[in-house]
């Protein structure tokens, strides 16, 4: 017999089904995620806590007219199961596969792409308004974590929503957790109106009872009236929601299709902006990931039966930079580490558990947490912020504003830099050092291997300007020396042979080595330098290679455009002097996801592409 | 006999006045700040609403210690009056003169430097625990606006200063405006404190009668005790703030002395986050800026008697701008306008009261409004968000990862690009052609006199992808010709003669044109290019240039690092031919403020400095 999953063809063949086949439905879905994100890797655990509530959009919404949109996208996954994708799974962030995110080129119904949190309450009251001015009438329904609502945008998106009263469907999928722990004041907020789930039923009664209460005298009808409506603000969940313009709905439970039904279909029917409350367990319905939500957030191949990784384990620059910080840390008190809703990911549990007191999860908060830091290191700390490259873009007012304006000695702990892989285009760590460089007073560092990166972080701790060292995600391609001392500016020369120099920047000097040694073989011979500092260059040594007529090929992982190739350009060109450079790095557009290698020998940078750019200008020089 | 103004030396000799001296010393300050400002021009209205509030922090706190913090930075005048900058007021906001926002190198008691909105909690947050951690013991305090609050990073800010417990002050300085009137949600909920400023006393009240409620059954007891709490949601205003953590003090009246120390007073025994909401009047005391506290907001030299400005009112880009988009929007119903809490700045006044449904003004909100407008276009609207140059840096993700990554058709109206010239370091405009070129699918362009951005504005409109069109704060410094229809990637070329080709864009093509009229005295003739399109490049004029073995000189208001003449010079490179290329721009450094013609002149931008660049080029190439 055929499995409803085998059978389902359709976006509205949900409502068809009864409430016991959408309950079976979803146990199905439940058994089809674990099995191929088991297989793939990828974000399980938001995605077992979204099974009913995307059935439930389905079932209430039409989505041939009605817009849904994902906030951050990795929760997507029903979604694209139920809009035509369940056989590409197999495919699942894999190059040329089906992305992790929602993505237009593979599905109508992926009406608006996500991938950074927090910008899906704003992308959906811009397409109500687009709607309501087009006089058109389908619904828009955005769904947002809560972790995602401690965002600044999604905030200020919400202080617009309650302004105009556009029509418009927030469902606030309430697990509590960001990919760690929820922090902060709007959680506490949440928390006290998740305590009671039957508020709505006790106002209700109250009401009534105060009804009935027996007349006290004059002086107190007035106040009475005042109390009753007092009342209404102590009972009504989400008064915040409600002052601002914006209908509350909930608490509701996440988890029940019958209850989440009402509750859309109700407030479909209201005309003004209103927020649903949903209650969800992240990792429902698998008890590993219950038990570990963390782990099951974003996750490698597992074993189903008793959710342990598949593979082993290795040593990565975020493991090294977290066990660096508490080492650090221990000698030195003013060290403090800042993340935001990155505790684990970038390697600091550890220093947190050490260090519970100096160490600050901001919530999902990239611009609070850069100048944070900031007053934090205008006060007499070392304050580190430990973040993603991708998100750090959240900050670059804040980077520039309130720390390079004022050489403020923050350090920044530029994690995921480069291409990431699997989770792709809005997760591409490459646009770093082009916003990095161009701000005055700032100083980039990169580690040419992971043995590297304790040095300098305890270097960077040390300088009294900013400081962002940027690592990749993942671990070395090859083994290193790792430099242990550094002068600010001072690039390392491996290789100090032939015409042509490879300045390469982080793990690209690996691969920079890894093409040396094949040109060896070729008999030609290459300089290599680590340009350790993408800012300052090292001048005194580009000085050196201009005055010998070197050829310079500069090899990064960002995009070309105002990254360090560019930033090297600029200073040999200011010489005057006629000296060929050549710069590698991405091209002007978006890196797809796919694994690393497959995505660096798609844009040459693996050995044999930065190989074959040698061999390239080789042979123009021989035809001159 | 001296006035109390003029016998003012310590921070601390307010302490020593009596409250009715504090009070005609308020008086003298506001006498002061209207003559100083009428004659320099500058922020007053910000600044005549906060002298009371100036004087109670200095009477409550000891600024030896304790920290303050001004948000924007821009009311921070009587601030400056009191820290011993008095006497310099005459250089206010001139080159080499004091600034107009607090400043590190002016005074120890500038403790962190502000300009841009919303900066102010997290920093103050930061140097609280900063001192927590280092055992020390002086207060924080952090003064933000209302329309301040609706910054997203604020925000988040708050969500994480109830999450601890630190011990901080925050002024919530509530004039119902940020630059123009302040518009939604967090408004609103304001408002509701607002309305009457007598709620704790009423709370008192309340409760005292309510224990005098006579027992009226069993059943009702236990709901008459949640009543009682209830009472307190309903009276104490700021429950949203309680809820998160931070105890709320207020509404005060920010223009009585006696209430503000007092409350100040209490604020300081408090050792937990603490927000005092104040209520005062922007312009507060000159009747013109009472009126119109939008006009008095940043002014230049005014007449003091009749609040007229002085000098006869250009032809801005801005009033351009706001008049073609009023003109298109008449005939395409799909064009909306955005705008964040610049109104009247950006010249959208007009188009807000003619198509009020058309307009959305966000608030301080820059994330929010790029990718409200990304939401808007996928639906179909043909928006423009109008944004200084400066405040765009704060939308960077927003614009990469919202709109270029799906290649949406938003138009940028970025204004005050290149040097804004008073205003400093925190508003020069000199970051976005580096910011912006460096994102993909992002076309750049910049009209060279304003009669040409009408043109490209209504070109932008009828691109299928993003547009932004970056122009100058001010006029033309000359006349030209405009160019009325383009082609993606085109150039113009004015003149076309000699050996010698000045890439300029924007309002650099005036200097430009200046400067080849000087060395046209001199016999030496220049190509003229106008780089209307800083992204695409026109590599097919390029490739003809480098054919013939011109020498490239670029000229850009921006800073060299990152920008149009790097890329022009990267694209040079690839070619692989050996043509000589400058680059004219900003250095690697913060510029300070000053009129726009001196720092022109400063950085060499100016038509001379163009000119000698020329004439070296001319020299160097006859000495070889």
């Amino acid at each position: 017999m055929l499995s409803l999953l085998d059978k389902y063809k359709d976006v509205n063949d949900i409502k068809k089904m009864s409430l016991k086949q959408q309950e079976q439905f979803a146990g199905e879905i439940r058994e089809f995620l674990i099995d191929k994100v088991s297989k793939t890797g990828g974000h399980l655990a938001s995605n077992l806590g979204v099974v009913e509530l995307t059935l439930s959009l389905f079932n209430v919404f039409d989505l041939n007219h009605d817009k849904l949109i994902w906030d951050v996208g990795h929760q997507a996954y029903v979604h694209k199961i139920l809009t035509g994708r369940k056989d590409k799974f197999d495919t699942l962030r894999q190059f040329g596969g089906i992305s992790g995110f929602p993505k237009r080129c593979e599905s109508i119904y992926d009406f608006f792409e996500t991938g950074h949190s927090s910008t899906s309450i704003s992308a959906a009251l811009g397409m109500a308004r687009a709607r309501d001015l087009c006089h058109k009438h389908y619904n828009v329904v955005a769904v947002i974590g809560d972790g995602a609502l401690t965002g600044g945008m999604a905030l200020e998106a919400l202080n617009d929503v309650g302004y105009r009263k556009t029509k418009l469907i927030i469902i606030l999928n309430d697990n509590q957790m960001s990919i760690g722990k929820n922090v902060g004041g709007v959680s506490k907020y949440l928390n006290r109106l998740r305590i009671d789930p039957k508020y709505n039923r006790f106002k209700e009664e109250v009401e009534s009872k105060l009804k009935r209460i027996p007349n006290i005298g004059e002086g107190m009808a007035k106040y009475l009236e005042k109390l009753k409506n007092g009342i209404k603000q102590m009972v009504v969940p989400g008064m915040f929601f409600e002052d601002m313009g914006i209908k509350y709905l909930g608490p509701i439970d996440g988890h029940n299709i019958k209850e989440l039904t009402e509750v859309l279909t109700s407030a479909k029917r209201v005309n003004d902006p209103v927020i649903i409350h949903i209650i969800t367990k992240k990792g429902k319905g698998y008890e590993f990931a219950e038990k570990n939500p963390g782990k099951f957030h974003g996750i490698g191949p597992f074993n189903c039966d008793n959710g342990e990784l598949i593979g082993a384990s290795i040593d990565t620059y975020s493991k090294t930079f977290g066990n660096e910080m508490s080492r650090l840390a221990e000698k030195n008190k003013k060290i403090v580490a800042i993340t935001a809703a990155m505790r684990d990911g970038t390697g600091l549990k550890k220093f947190a558990e050490k260090f519970p007191e100096r160490f600050f999860d901001v919530g999902i908060a990239e611009q609070h947490a850069v100048t944070l830091a900031a007053g934090m290191a205008r006060s007499g700390l070392k304050p580190v912020f430990a973040v993603y490259s991708t998100f750090l873009q959240r900050a670059y007012d804040q980077l520039l504003h309130d720390v390079c304006m004022q050489n403020l000695p923050v350090v920044f702990a530029v994690d995921r830099a480069g291409i990431v892989g699997e989770d792709g285009e809005t997760h591409q760590g490459v646009f770093d050092l082009s916003y990095l460089t161009e701000m005055p007073n700032m100083t980039i560092m990169s580690p040419k291997c992971i043995g590297e990166l304790p040095h300098m972080l305890e270097w960077a701790l040390k300088q009294n300007y900013p400081v962002a060292i940027r690592y990749p995600r993942g671990g070395d391609a090859i083994p290193l020396q790792p430099l242990k001392t550094f002068s600010r500016g001072k690039w390392e020369c491996i290789s100090n042979k032939g015409k042509i120099a490879l300045i390469a920047q982080g793990k690209m000097v690996q691969h920079a080595i890894l093409a040396a040694q094949r040109l060896k073989d070729k008999a030609i011979d290459v300089k290599i330098i680590s340009a350790c500092f993408a800012k300052p260059l090292d001048k005194i040594m580009l000085n050196k290679l201009i005055e010998k007529g070197v050829t310079i090929i500069t090899i990064e992982d960002n995009v070309i455009r105002g990254g360090l190739g560019s930033y090297i350009l600029e200073y040999v060109n200011t010489t005057g002097r006629k000296v060929k450079v050549i710069n590698l790095g991405f091209e002007d557009e978006f890196v797809q996801h796919g694994k690393t290698d497959i995505l660096y020998k798609l844009y040459g940078l693996d050995a044999r592409g930065i190989e074959n750019n040698v061999l390239k200008t080789v042979e123009l020089s021989h035809t001159f």
